[in-house]
């Protein structure tokens, strides 16, 4: 007993000698940076600029996918509202990007009960013969279930691949269900199918088809792939459990046109002492076409704006430059932030630290981050700094978002505020992806919890070191 | 003080005798029906057969708008499971139906900043030629605002109609807002404009687009007409807001073909001692074509046959014959109701209480009437019984709906176990009109109020009148 009690004291002190080590490796913020954060979180929480800024990219430019009319006026825009807002080094970083078109859908079940559904084409489709294509149909639920037919079963039909997306509340639902998306279409057309139906990835019972990028592989013809929404996709279940043949019928105009120029758009709040260390704050700037890119990726846009801005507004200037970055074509294979890697000749260590604002509106929920384990005590204190905010600590597996991935894979530390995904697959690649998805007071909150992690992060007394753990894979 | 009293004291028997009178004025249900009004409760709170009409309507027929092919679907399905469920006397009664044809439509913003929006043509609109029609657009708020422009204000002018509809319960936003669907087109095309686009009649604030049938007059060249969903409507007002002149196009192809043939669908569960009266239990078969017609009115097709099928499973006939009747074209000129009432030569007045269900899948909040002031103890009886049911008292301004209207006009009573419209204009008339849309709890106890209601009146002792007051004004 007096043994058992006294191993438990020494624990106790061990425990603490630790934990002070730990901290010790992190170097404290000042209390003038901590006070500055104070502050940007009271203007952030006040703020409605970020708000503004969705408005004006959704109702000047609205739907800018990669190629587009749009995707050009939005060049414009974010040029514009950069130097209004007195961003330096403002500039453009011209890109090539596919130029796919839409067109028109169709799609229809032709028998047993005929019905016309709503439907989009997926990203990357390649259309239909005018006539459209009409064959039987064959139901699975996913990859797995078609790999699992018998040979020929799907030859000269059409595919409906009816698997549920999951709600979550950190995007890992997305994360399972879409590889029927990317993956589906040469899958299916591999085993001689002349065509894919699948249910929309999203989380939506309304009836809004749910778009997003497709991937051909090399081996396999190019066959059409529609989607259709939750509601649709429980009607055609019903159809295929009749126990009667089902036929289908796909109509789609969509093509690939030569490709493009866009362009990212960049601007800076130049840093003082640890000027050439640069912090950035990544969102994109082109949409799908369907809805006005309210969510995704206006939101992002104008969360890293404002947050620039608002520390632009400070009395003092940050360590570090934050380098607002926005880029082209990131729905369509990452165009703009691949060329903007390979822009980085030399200077790719330069980018200390990295924020991507890429899931929606917000609320904020969770701190997350993928910094050397020796960092981690700084991104603790950073929590701390963020309490008010009520947020939950993330692990140190944040994968960052689409665009900054290969710099976090080169080593760059990523902070990842990460916003609250419950309700966003319910817009997101929707024809309603509109303003009115959009929360005020949440968006607020999320820009408040970028601005001071991104403000503590430019601030950080310590080195944040390059990363070199295994990354996550994340969504 | 002593007078006072004695007053108040004569007072208060006076009233107990009248009280007495006006309960005496309505017979008594018996403890029977009473009793059986309760079982009816309990078994339409279990009963899952209404939601599996609406699920089978809307999977194995879909949109039905009149003289489609879906209305002669409809009008097929509607036979076979009023025979399946065991009702006598069914038959169809054939309707001639005007035949309107949708198309496709489109409508862009071209300036000042170009964006396209998803839209419908109203019910009954005419085309535009097949390159469109653009012209310069003025904004006003409502036909009043329209009465108020300086002369020429609209000629050679497309005009947007901003209005909002607000939301409540008893769908009287709905009555405020919709004659700017209706006498829009008209009006404004008597003051020269080429065609109008609408902010939708409708209150989600989903990218859903509003349809619903305006009514030309004879006076006013025919214009085009389309609606646009609320978010969209909102980015158009921020549009005319910005100070620059608006360019608007909108192209369709909608047009009206020859009349074609449809059918009310009838069937009966016959009285007994008072056969020859007639409770008829109202809804309507045709839906609007974007959508698949859940709420409308598949989920009153399914009341009212639930209702009859569950009165039909009691012990005992009811005293009263129950017809159901399934009414084509609703929708588009009420068609089917004006034919039926034009067939009753001699026997309007065999019709002596009438229910309607055509406002969604409810609840049911309140329990309205119009019944001969004689009457109104009965409807007090009623109420009483549907008690465990937690509903409101309705006033005794009842309208019937749409399709009752003319049997009421002529003085037939009316029960209104009022359906809670508070959401119902989310997805009236949109393509997002699905079985996703329907609540089975909320559905089960709107079937549980009509049959109380319908076994009640049914089964009423005393005699319901003819209703000679005035007819309020109802949605």
């Amino acid at each position: 007993m007096q043994l058992y009690k006294s191993l438990t004291v020494v624990g106790f002190l061990l425990t603490l000698v630790t934990c002070a080590t730990a901290a010790d490796k992190a170097a404290a913020f000042t209390n003038l940076d901590l006070a500055a954060a104070n502050k940007l979180r009271e203007r952030a929480l006040a703020d409605l600029s970020a708000y503004g800024l969705i408005e004006s990219l959704t109702t000047e430019v609205g739907a800018r996918p990669a190629g587009s009319p749009g995707d050009r006026a939005a060049i414009a825009w974010a040029l514009r509202e950069m130097q209004r807002l007195g961003f330096q080094n403002v500039r453009t970083m011209e890109v090539m990007v596919p130029h796919w078109v839409r067109g028109d859908a169709e799609f229809a079940v032709v028998a047993p009960w005929p019905q016309a559904m709503p439907t989009l084409a997926l990203g990357g489709s390649v259309g239909t013969p005018p006539e459209g294509i009409e064959a039987e149909a064959v139901m699975v639920k996913d990859l797995e279930s078609l790999k699992g037919l018998p040979e020929g079963a799907v030859k000269n039909r059409i595919v409906f691949f009816s698997n549920r997306m999951e709600r979550t509340r950190d995007g890992s639902g997305y994360g399972r269900a879409v590889s029927v998306r990317a993956a589906g279409p040469s899958a299916a057309a591999a085993l001689g199918a002349l065509g894919i139906v699948i249910r929309s990835v999203g989380t939506s019972e309304l009836r809004f088809a749910h778009t997003g990028a497709l991937r051909y592989t090399a081996e396999a013809p190019r066959i059409p792939a529609l989607a259709i929404s939750n509601p649709d996709a429980d009607a055609l279940v019903r159809q295929f459990e009749s126990g009667k043949s089902v036929r289908l019928r796909m109509t789609s105009s969509a093509r690939e046109l030569p490709q493009a120029r866009s362009a990212n758009v960049i601007g800076e709040v130049p840093g003082s002492d640890l000027a050439s260390e640069i912090v950035i704050l990544g969102a994109h700037l082109d949409s799908w076409d369907p809805g006005v890119g309210a969510i995704d990726d206006g939101a992002g846009v104008a969360i890293v704006m404002t947050v620039a801005r608002l520390i632009q507004d400070l009395d003092r200037k940050p360590r570090r430059t934050l380098r607002v970055a926005l880029f082209a074509n990131e729905e369509f294979g990452t165009s703009g932030s691949r060329a903007y890697l390979d822009a980085q000749h030399g200077h790719v260590d330069r980018h200390v630290l990295g924020f991507e604002a890429d899931f929606g509106a917000g609320p904020v929920w969770r701190l997350s981050s993928r910094v050397s384990p020796a960092q981690l005590p700084a991104v603790d204190q950073i929590y701390r700094a963020l309490a008010p905010l009520k947020l939950a600590r993330g692990g140190n597996e944040a994968a960052g978002g689409a665009d900054l991935e290969g710099l976090a894979k080169l080593g760059m530390a990523v902070l990842s505020p990460d916003l609250d995904g419950t309700r966003y697959f319910d817009a997101h690649h929707t024809v309603n992806d509109t303003l009115a998805q959009v929360d005020p007071a949440a968006l607020r909150q999320a820009v408040a919890a970028y601005a001071m992690s991104a403000w503590l992060g430019a601030q950080y007394p310590g080195d944040w070191e390059r990363v070199t753990t295994p990354k996550a894979s994340g969504r």
